[in-house]
């Protein structure tokens, strides 16, 4: 075992990154614009601006400035909780007996339990900086409803979370960790709105949905005075708040002269995976390095690996602008499997041009292998991680093998970007081996994708 | 806002203790030994062995060694995890309007939620060295028995967890975790051993206690060959290992300069507060530096405030050996207050010799007031406290404030034991405005204190 390289290497708040880093700036051809789905026209600023805070629209339409200055009060936020460790896995290493290096930086270790974060604390900043009363937004699992009241709390900004009601009730838990920051959860659909009310005439009994939850929460932000809508992926000015990550592992990395062969992330809508290579995607555009970049995604809900690359709506409720991006449909219902943070029906735009230019590969895995990387992992690096998580530890694990097969020593690194403490009910399932796989017939997928919008 | 000591304060690897430090050898007056229930005489070595693993006994008897060395197999597994950081509470100070200094070490951030990973490492390598089979324990609301979980995992040990019953079904998380970990987890009382059988017997509804899991995980212990029993809390070696949070406190503030004036923690069995303290207690038996230190106890189970300094039993089913200590007696029930983790009648011997000489404090608060500083302090801070841990982030707010009336610039360290992710039924009662608080009476007390035993 190497002596050289400690097992968490954690940076000094000086070495801290100061600046995000954008992405786009570097790649030649860029993300397709974002449309009104009324005109089919790109969407102006003024027309995001009646959903959207004005400097996260700002940045959300920059795809030319490299990097940007975080500002002061975000960074202190963030030394709350930052830097997050890069932690060298050497008893994953010891226990599969490969010659791979494998590390993975761990976003978990705050009360959020993911990287989600990252980017809440910059969104309620800039509302805060706008001079609003509060935001709203919608959550699923809870992780990201749960970094939005963290941040609300500090900054003393009102937070109202709708949340699919099934979560509302299966997760009280996630619910009481909001309410204790002080946010508003409201259950979804409600008859706070127009739309909920509706939903709930024609569906009576529903469970409620993301899309729907959506829905509400844009609803909620445009109908009331000193409000706007913050969303927690998928948005490039998500991915380029969650560059702190991989600034972060790149900066820690390079201190001790550590270069990655292959880097994967778990992909749902792509913050975490978009964050993560981000400064290495940089690198590599600009013909100074080359890495293997891996997104990984469930089988259940393959956007990646067997949705289309087009136009399509961001949410169900079909009133967000359309984004060109890699998907399944709007109208596509991954089966509840449980890495809540997974089931989404597209993907980032700048990760799906990416993909699409071939920089970066793309593989899908079932979740009861996800679960057996998850137990193993926990029980040898004492981190028990999120579903989401696991899904970068199973293909990182699946990489260390095949090294252990050729006898390469890559350097493999992921992004283990939370904690599955509220996760529980799945692992008693996985426990118990009552846990089920998913995969959607070509038909069902052929059905959904039958579902986009006419651009 | 001081820029020069750091938000979080990581030591280097390098800089992590080697050493454990055992306060008892600084101590001109000791703690009073053990006795054997039976012949009242002190237990013999061979007696504990019985119970306990050879080294563990080892280093329960020793009250003269000042450093004894950590195994590398034992700085591995906390490289995993440690150094935790110690964290300036700037977000705290500020909200509080202090000229006080507020400092705290946070040892929640491990899967285990808690301190108590750094014992149970320690006690399962004992376990291991020795070539037992596995070990048993009791756990009630989870934090240990997590712990030890995860520390059997690592080591390929078999852990038997025997939870209190009324745990094991309203905390079905923890015991998932555990489960996830390869434990076996049984409910008390259970069927498995004559004591449980004997209780089912008697009391066929009952809820199960503490006192009852010990005495089924002791029977376990003994009764099965290759197995020991091991105990997370009150014991003179469980304070030697958690020694490791008051040494890298130690060194972390030396590195800084800072000298704290006041040292607070809460306590149940005196774990964490006798390992945050120990190495500061050290200075002052020595005479080389002075600091104030504060024990914070639940007012509904107040053994240092309202207790009596006397032998008793550690466990209910007085098995275990008698030890001289503050203790409420081992009849007394305390109330179901939400921080199970100081839900004890007695205290460490070593706590209770030191508060019984005047060199510490000890200070009872009530649990509302307790959630509404854990409330108060994870808005500001980020984190989400233990139940247990906000009975010190009550007093640490409350001398801060006091410091706020005088003017002084005080420095205050406190010990942030855990996170309360799994106490959400707790935060939603407070939430709820349902929470209340209990104070034994005088009578209840006296009725419990006369169950002691005579010596």
């Amino acid at each position: 075992m190497s002596t050289e390289i400690p097992y968490k290497i954690y940076l000094e708040e000086s070495e801290m990154p100061k600046q995000w880093y954008n992405v786009r700036a570097d790649m030649k051809k860029k993300p397709a614009p974002l449309l009104n789905p009324a005109t089919k026209q790109p969407v102006t600023s003024e027309e995001l601006e009646a959903v959207f805070c004005k400097e996260l629209v700002k940045q959300e339409l920059d795809d030319t400035t490299p990097y940007i200055d975080i500002p002061q009060e975000i960074l202190n936020f963030y030394r709350m909780y930052r830097p997050s460790p890069l932690v060298r896995a050497y008893c994953l290493e010891k226990k599969l007996g490969t010659p791979a290096k494998i590390y993975y930086k761990f976003e978990g270790n705050n009360t959020s339990g993911s990287h989600k974060l990252n980017s809440a604390i910059a969104q309620a900043y800039y509302a805060k900086q706008q001079g609003l009363k509060g935001v709203t937004t919608e959550t699923g699992a809870g992780q990201w409803g749960t970094a939005l009241s963290m941040a609300c709390a500090y900054l003393d900004l009102d937070c109202q979370v709708y949340m699919v009601k099934v979560s509302y009730e299966q997760k009280p838990f996630r619910r009481e960790v909001m309410r204790t920051y002080g946010a508003n959860v409201t259950p979804s659909p409600s008859t706070k709105t127009a739309v909920g009310r509706k939903i709930l005439e024609e569906f009576p009994n529903t469970n409620g949905s993301l899309g729907c939850a959506i829905s509400e929460a844009v609803e909620a932000a445009t109908t009331q005075e000193g409000y706007r809508y913050v969303l927690g992926s998928v948005l490039s000015q998500v991915l380029l708040h969650q560059s702190v990550i991989g600034l972060e592992t790149k900066i820690a990395m390079d201190k001790y002269d550590i270069h990655p062969d292959i880097i994967i992330g778990c992909a749902g809508g792509g913050s975490n995976l978009g964050g993560l290579i981000s400064p290495f995607m940089g690198e590599k555009l600009r013909g100074e390095a080359d890495y293997r970049f891996i997104a990984v995604e469930p089988a259940s809900c393959p956007s990646f690996t067997r949705g289309v690359y087009a136009y399509d709506f961001c949410d169900t409720g079909k009133v967000c602008p359309l984004q060109k991006m890699y998907t399944l449909g709007s109208g596509f219902m991954p089966a509840p499997n449980h890495a809540g943070g997974l089931r989404y029906h597209g993907m980032s735009a700048t990760l799906s041009e990416l993909y699409d230019q071939g920089l970066m590969e793309a593989v899908s895995v079932e979740q009861t292998s996800v679960f057996a990387a998850a137990e193993q992992f926990a029980r040898v690096e004492g981190i028990l991680p999120a579903p989401e998580s696991s899904h970068a530890i199973k293909v990182a694990i699946d990489e260390a093998l095949r090294c252990k097969e050729t006898g390469e020593e890559k350097t493999i690194l992921f992004g283990l970007t939370g904690t599955g403490y509220f996760d529980m009910y799945a692992y008693e399932k996985f426990n118990d081996g009552k846990m089920s796989d998913y995969i959607p017939t070509d038909e069902e997928l052929q059905k959904s994708i039958e579902t986009l919008p006419k651009v």
